[in-house]
């Protein structure tokens, strides 16, 4: 797979032919004294919540079967019926109960200017994949003409949202990691499809969502691929492998689930589409989506930039195909036209077939037509059918696109992964403790080196600890903060550390250490040297704590 | 080290405390009838490098080296000298020779709004260091409240310069990787600066630069802060370490020095800045900084900001002083003042020792003295000097920074690498092959796959290879192009791949394979998995490639 950096500045018409300077904006309201910005959906959807939850409220079952409705389908609202529910409803700003102007889009993308002279709009991109379809040329040179390939980007996008909010899950600058998989429309299979054939899933298929129970249904991609449900293998690929990887960093497999996008909410370009979906304490988040693109992109950037973004297809064998030409008549057009017979025998040369046919149709029923303005007679145009033999064809690749918000997997990660258990000393005194349960692989810090005590005769094993991690890769942090041991495991406990070394009266005489497990809390005791090997090993998933315990034994607890 | 990761994306205030909004800024003239923008101390200079070649000229020697001292120093022109510079030697716009607008300074940060009220003016940052400044607080908490400390972070900036040019050099958007390193402006020592003591640079200190032969001197980093040149043991620690990397990547030495502000150049807070210049085609080129910004960013946004950036030192020893106090008589000022006496004795315990002495000798002379408006006679106060035990004071802690631009060091590391040698066959089939000479660790692929043909036979092996070095973390390229193996070895030698291996009819009947290096382009043959485990040796710099040759044999050429 490729990679590449593009810039987060992007020129306007960039953005003009990809439709996001039209088309990417949210309805917005305000309020109508006091000036604050709303979204319109979110004020709307917050309101009929209000509605519904009101006690007093004389709602009939009818009605409230009418909100309920509406409120699955706001972001599909036109500004006309936005305005219209609104004011059906009887929405108000919530903080002062004034009332709203009307509904109007905002395009949610920062716009700047370009350069000193003012004459040059531009914006941060709203999204890093349009980078990559520009630059798709020189992609498909390093690739030697081939495809399928795929080029990914990991980098900032930016969104001018009018409401962020819920920490990482609606921010306004955010890192996201796309791929996009280009691929002949005509042969969508995946040379490595069989490695996630048997990739279990909990998909939220289109009927899945429109009938009872409403439910997903646990399926293998291989099955949906087979039954038509997954557009076709590509997009299957790649969405079993988001599946291995969300599975892999330590998701709740339970609180996870692939949607489909119904008819109605696909964008305009997409011919299939999933969202990875995670549910968390905000509900079921949108964390990456997974969408057949067809040729929409290339096709759209080429037509406005008059670049062909196009790949080119070899036929096996050589195809035959007749077609209609129009013969000058060169003398007698130089004679009538003089200098202008050229351009006339060029616009000749270019025509498509129902243009020639049209003329053939004009030239034989009344003797003359027009060609570009000029008046042309049937002596001096024959037209025959000639054989054509085509080695090839150009044609814009379709795309298939994975995309993930990397701030979002990472806080429903920690949701997935934080807990409390009740016993011992917490950070703050009291008796239960948070931990952050994160895979060995995923925690920012490997393993916590701690001096029993603040005892100066364990400052250089300590130290010595800290540099033989390091050396093997393992990010650690010394904690000789000199709180009680308890405190100090429980303070790592919170930030995901995984395993602590302890360095002990014991270790000064025979230079063992304790190693200590986060979630079990368990302990051994082996040499330095054999401590951080067996970290190694267990942060590259080769072994198991359980192996390691029965390895050395567990110790009492200290 | 922390790392962290700011928002790109700005609120003006944070850049008004650091001082951007006001002079982050370039002097700019137009042409006056195109509106062309220029940047004006580029266009000074190049008008004067045309003066100097013009052979026509009739310029005294007098007048050449006035303009030589004035291209030395064409960067510190304020906006009134620009002006007179570019009239007194008739500089016109380049492209029209249409006289020229007056310089103005055009602010170099690209601005936008932040939210949909258009009320919240933002700017992309033109540094990532600001981000750490206002993190400060959180960053001092996660170390426990301990100083020195030192936090990276490696991101975008952003700069909207007048005159991109000259490829990585001048960009709009640039990586920029930086270390804030906090400490006591009492102490800035540094624990490892024995590790690189010893690390020899190319020292053009502000004495070798105003003074005959305007060259540089060797010395050693250690000599240089012992004698006081270089102003402190942890600017001496981050040069010396910045001196280690840019010979560890590659660079050629001859090209690099650590040039000295001189004493007019140095950004008002700095108190001492080094350059890392590196040579290239476009000349020396500025790819990091490396300042004493002694306090001035916690000073200042501490100020603008009113959230107290400090640290806080703990004395050794408590010290003792003794300090003026003022004794309210409560009794008496509670019956003169009523409600009003608390507002005196709050104001009388705020008093800074100036104050109390003033009001202790205004009491004295005349019996009664004004406290915020109120009439207080000698009787309601008495004075006495107290003994004050001190354990500790708070401090701005002094930054130390180096700053890197990733590019420019990229760009600097191409050209330094790049040559052409003769003989054999080039991409374009001419007889100079160019190669980029990238260090093993710093080429982007580590190794090209080549089959010796487009024989059938040899795919698999290929693939098989391919993989392998997959697994052992070694990025590869397979090259089964069907380009003859010379043109291949070519190919790879210009992106800088440091290895080939070659799959042969041999491979196929023994799995031995050809393994040839780059810049020696000398051969072995070993087993395919002696092959992947010398390249990741040779790569991880654990083997040279003359031990390779001798381990196992160089063969003739094929």
């Amino acid at each position: 797979m490729l990679e590449l950096e593009a810039s987060c500045l992007t020129p306007e018409p960039v953005l003009k032919a990809s439709g996001h300077v039209d088309k990417f904006s949210d309805l917005m309201v305000k309020d109508a004294v006091t000036g604050t910005c709303y979204r319109a959906d979110h004020l709307l959807r917050d309101h009929l919540v209000s509605l519904l939850q009101d006690t007093q409220s004389d709602l009939t079952q009818g009605q409230r079967e009418e909100i309920e409705a509406l409120r699955e389908r706001l972001d599909e609202l036109s500004q006309k019926e936005m305005d219209e529910m609104l004011s059906m409803y009887g929405a108000k700003a919530p903080e002062t109960s004034n009332a709203l102007t009307p509904a109007y889009p905002f395009n949610l993308m920062f716009a700047t200017q370009i350069g000193p002279s003012g004459l040059l709009p531009g914006y941060l991109r709203p999204e890093t994949a349009q980078g990559i379809f520009v630059n798709f040329k020189r992609l498909l040179e390093y690739m030697g003409g081939k495809l399928p390939f795929a080029c990914a980007q990991i980098g900032l996008s930016f969104r001018n949202e009018i409401s962020p909010r819920a920490g990482l899950l609606r921010v306004r600058e955010f890192q996201q990691a796309e791929i996009e998989h280009f691929v002949n429309a005509e042969d969508k299979t995946h040379p490595k499809f069989g490695n996630i054939r048997d990739v279990k899933i909990n998909m939220y298929g289109r009927s899945q969502q429109m009938r009872p129970p409403y439910k997903p249904i646990v399926t293998s991609i291989g099955a949906a691929v087979d039954e038509g449900i997954i557009a076709n293998e590509t997009l299957g690929y790649f969405i079993g492998r988001t599946a291995v990887l969300v599975d892999k960093i330590g998701m709740k497999w339970e609180h996870v689930r692939f949607r489909q996008h119904l008819e109605h909410e696909m964008a305009h370009y997409a011919s299939d589409c999933w969202d990875l979906e995670i549910n968390c304490s905000y509900g079921w988040v949108e964390c990456a989506g997974l969408a057949d693109r067809s040729a929409f992109d290339l096709g759209n950037h080429s037509e406005k930039s008059g670049q062909e973004l196009t790949a080119r297809e070899v036929y096996a064998e050589p195809r035959h195909r007749e077609v209609l030409a129009a013969i000058p008549n060169k003398g007698l057009l130089g004679r009538t036209f003089k200098k202008d017979a050229q351009t006339i025998m060029k616009s000749l040369a270019s025509m498509e077939e129902a243009e020639l046919l049209a003329l053939q149709a004009a030239l034989a029923s009344k003797g003359k037509a027009s060609v570009i303005g000029f008046e042309v007679t049937k002596d001096q145009i024959t037209f025959k059918v000639e054989k054509r033999t085509e080695t090839g064809r150009n044609y814009y690749p379709s795309v298939i696109e994975p995309s993930f918000g990397v701030g979002r997997l990472l806080y429903c990660l920690w949701e997935h992964c934080y807990y409390v258990r009740e016993g011992g000393e917490g950070e703050d005194g009291s008796a239960i403790r948070a931990v952050l349960g994160l895979r060995p692989s995923m925690a920012p810090v490997k393993c916590a080196v701690l001096p029993l005590s603040k005892n100066a005769l364990f400052e250089d094993m300590v130290k010595e600890v800290g540099q033989l991690l390091g050396r093997a890769g393992l990010i650690n942090r010394v904690d000789d903060s000199g709180q009680s041991i308890g405190r100090r495991y429980a303070r790592a406990d919170e930030i995901g550390t995984p395993f602590g070394i302890t360095v002990d009266f014991k270790s000064t005489e025979d230079r063992t250490v304790t190693v200590r497990e986060r979630d079990s809390t368990k302990q051994i005791r082996c040499t330095i040297e054999n401590a951080v090997e067996t970290i190694r090993e267990l942060v590259a998933e080769r072994k198991t704590w359980a192996q390691v315990c029965d390895q050395f034994g567990v110790i009492e607890d200290v």
